[in-house]
Formats: structure tokens, C-alpha cells, sequence
């Protein structure tokens, strides 16, 4: 078997993929693909469908606004991802894009927005994100998608938390070197907003059975420096860097 | 001694501050406390110089476009900075600003920017980034500025390499695990451009005696994620986060 050429498209669907099948592909991707990439019937690209791995393929038919695809082999399983949730207070535009094409490069398996006292965004726009995960996947080659959590107050966060899942909790206050805490998964980051977490909160947090305090060095971090740099760290300690 | 609100503005000064010092401000960052952030006369601010730590003050003297100060009392030490050097293909805008602005707070002591074959964003304005470490550094505390080098073709780099500073080279081709590599300070980072080496390079950098060649997980990350997971993961292990 040949290797793909790293220039192959490579695209999620949202359909089940398999040697049997011949996905149709419509809507915003088949003008991305027909318009843009300019592909003609016979070109190959990489399909994954988030069920069953990745796939190879070549256009069937190329339409006006749609194609299909004829599948030619798996190329990858569907990965194990690392059981890691990032819960992330919302900040503002260009921040919020960050921490989520960050942390789904860096191999998180759920997003979870938290609303805080001090979270001024609190629209959150799922359909934003839910594309903006879509593209960093198809970009750094993750097969399976990260899920997107509705947002959730704090409390009612830790009301329904898993027993078992360790929390680290990035205070800006201080808190044990995030290296010297053990937390292997299933765990989860917190970070907060701008304007970080108050003191309220901050007590409902360590009266948690699972929540770990957790410092970042003496640096003020930023909100999606905090989310970026502690899930890099998880991931190369008990993630799949290793 | 009371503490200092973290409201305060908090500014870099070029000049050399000392309990006997009477700095004057002009430019726009009296435009800024002046017109922006509204100050007055007997007004607190924090100012750093990058050689005597910071000190608290206060606006002594509020004209239409400077200001003086008189210095209070000093706030902290000139900090030590850990000594990790990032070296990073520039990338287009926003990603580019992204690198500098994470790696400030992050706490590198060097930005050095590196011209590789695949480099597309050869001019690196170097006022422009002066202005974001300035701003970052104001931001995230650090009271020593980072230092901005001169853009170097990679074979120079190599060639001019200082005897005893390990070089990690990011290589998406593969490499030990990040975290297994004991590279204390003095260390350096590498990261590429967005389409990576070329073989050329990675057998110049394979030949070099400093490089160690390190790996950052199975997914294909971006070169600023890249830049930021590598600069994250020294610094909790070998920087001043423990």
C-alpha cells in the first residue's frame, strides 16, 4: 500500500464510512472541495467519520454542489483518545477561538464551557465551535472529534461531577506545581475567566472531594495561556505523548 | 506596607528607576495613562525598567502629553529569568503574535527568530514584536523584558551555536518523548515554519552536537501550539514553575 500524500484533503462526515459505502458529500464541504480545492472526479482524499477511523478515497462523481465518494481502503483506526476534559470559562472572540483549536491539537476528548461569576461571554456559539473543532481535526489528524459540553454554571459543574475524576484547578492564587500532581485519567483542567475566579467560588472548589489545586509558575497567565499550557502538560505526562 | 491594588496600571519605562529617580513619561504610554486610562495627579502606578525590578509610584506632575513620577517604594526584585531561548520559524500575523505574546508570559528569556527553507514570512517587524513583549511583559508581571535577537538563516544559528546549550528540536517526523528528555538550562526550543523542515535541514540539525530531537505527541500540532506546549513543558520541569 502506497502512502497518502500529505496535500490529500482529508475531511470529516457525518456519516458511517466503510468499504461498503459511497458517501455523498454536500452543503459547505463540496463547495470547499469542488470550488476551492478544484478537485475532479478521481482525485483522492481522506475521509474520517469520528465511528470508524479513516478512510481513503477518490471522487466518483463530481456535481455542481454535491459528489460522491468511492471508499478505497482504511488508512488509520479510530484513535483512543486520552480520557481529558478541558473545562474552560468562555472569554472573549479571538481568546475563545484559541483555546478550542488548541485543545483539540493538543488531543482533549470534551470541551465544557463554564459559566463563573466573573464570565462575561456567556453566549457561547455552539455552531462556531462545533466548525472550529470540525477544521483543527481535520487539520492535526485526529480521527476521533472532541465532544462539545453545553455551557454549565460552576456549581451546578461540581453538583454533577463524576466521582473519581480528578479536577485540576488552575488558580491563579497558587496551588501544588501542576508537575508534582499525580492525575492520571480520567481528569479535567479548569481555567477561568479574565478577571479569574472570587473567593466564593474559589472555597466551593476546594471543598470538592476531587478538585486539586494546581500553580502554573509565577507568571499572571492569560485564560487560554492557563487552558493551552496545562493540558500540554497533562498530556505529555499521562496523555498520549509518551 | 499596604498592597498594591490589582488595578494599578502597570508600565515598562526605558529608564533607570530608583527611590532618588523622578522618571518622566511622554509618547504614547502617556497618551495612554493620561487619555485612556484617565489618570490624575497623586494618581498610583507601577513601573518597571528591566534592570532595578518595580517600583510603585505616583503621578507627581499630570501635563497634557508627559507625565512625572515620584517613586514610593520598590515592589519586587529584578526577576532571574530561567534560561530557555525559543527559536521559531516566523509564521503569518496572528499566529506569529500569538508565539511572542505566550512565549513572554511563559517566561523564555530569548525570542529569536529563525529563517528556514520553508520560512514564507521572511520581514519580521521588529518594532511591532518589541511592542507585544513590551505589552505582555506588563501584563503578565515579568519585570525583565525578553530579549528580541535578529532574524538568523538556520545553517548561521547552527554554525554560531554557544558550546553547552541543548537545542530541542520540535520535529514532526518524530523523536523522544518530550518529557524524557532532561535538557536543564541553558536549553533552547526549535520550532518550523508552517510546512516544517526539509530533510536537508533535519539531517543539518540531526549532525549538530547540542540537538536533541524531541516529540510532542501523535498529533500533527500547529507551529505556535507547538511552540507553546514545548515552552510549557520545560518550564514546569526545568524552568521556574516548580
Amino acid at each position: 500500500m502506497s502512502a497518502t500524500p500529505a496535500s490529500t484533503p482529508r475531511l470529516f462526515v457525518d456519516l458511517p464510512l466503510g468499504p461498503d459505502t459511497a458517501p455523498v458529500i454536500d452543503g459547505a464541504a463540496a463547495h470547499y472541495l469542488l470550488n476551492v480545492m478544484r478537485l475532479k472526479t478521481g482525485d483522492p482524499l481522506l475521509l474520517f467519520d469520528n465511528r470508524s477511523g479513516e478512510w481513503l478515497g477518490a471522487i466518483a462523481d463530481a456535481g455542481k454542489r454535491s459528489l460522491s465518494v468511492r471508499i478505497d481502503r482504511q488508512t488509520r483506526d479510530l484513535e483512543a483518545v486520552p480520557d481529558l476534559w478541558l473545562c474552560f470559562a468562555p472569554v472573549k472572540k479571538a481568546r475563545l477561538d484559541w483555546i478550542i483549536e488548541k485543545a483539540t491539537e493538543l488531543g482533549v476528548a470534551r470541551l465544557q464551557p463554564v459559566i463563573t461569576e466573573r464570565t462575561i461571554v456567556e453566549r457561547v456559539k455552539a455552531e462556531r465551535i462545533e466548525a472550529q473543532i470540525i477544521e483543527a481535526c481535520e487539520q492535526c489528524g485526529r480521527t476521533a472529534v472532541p465532544t462539545l459540553a453545553d455551557p454549565v454554571k460552576l456549581p451546578q459543574l461540581l453538583k454533577d461531577w463524576p466521582a473519581g475524576r480528578t479536577l485540576l484547578f488552575a488558580d491563579e492564587a497558587g496551588g501544588a506545581p501542576f508537575a508534582s500532581v499525580d492525575a492520571p485519567a480520567p481528569a479535567a483542567i479548569l481555567t477561568g475567566p479574565e478577571g479569574g475566579f472570587t473567593d466564593r467560588e474559589r472555597a466551593l472548589l476546594l471543598a470538592s472531594t476531587d478538585v486539586r489545586r494546581v500553580a502554573l509558575g509565577p507568571r499572571i497567565l492569560r485564560a487560554e495561556t492557563a487552558a493551552i499550557a496545562a493540558t500540554s502538560l497533562w498530556m505529555a505526562r499521562h496523555g498520549d505523548w509518551t
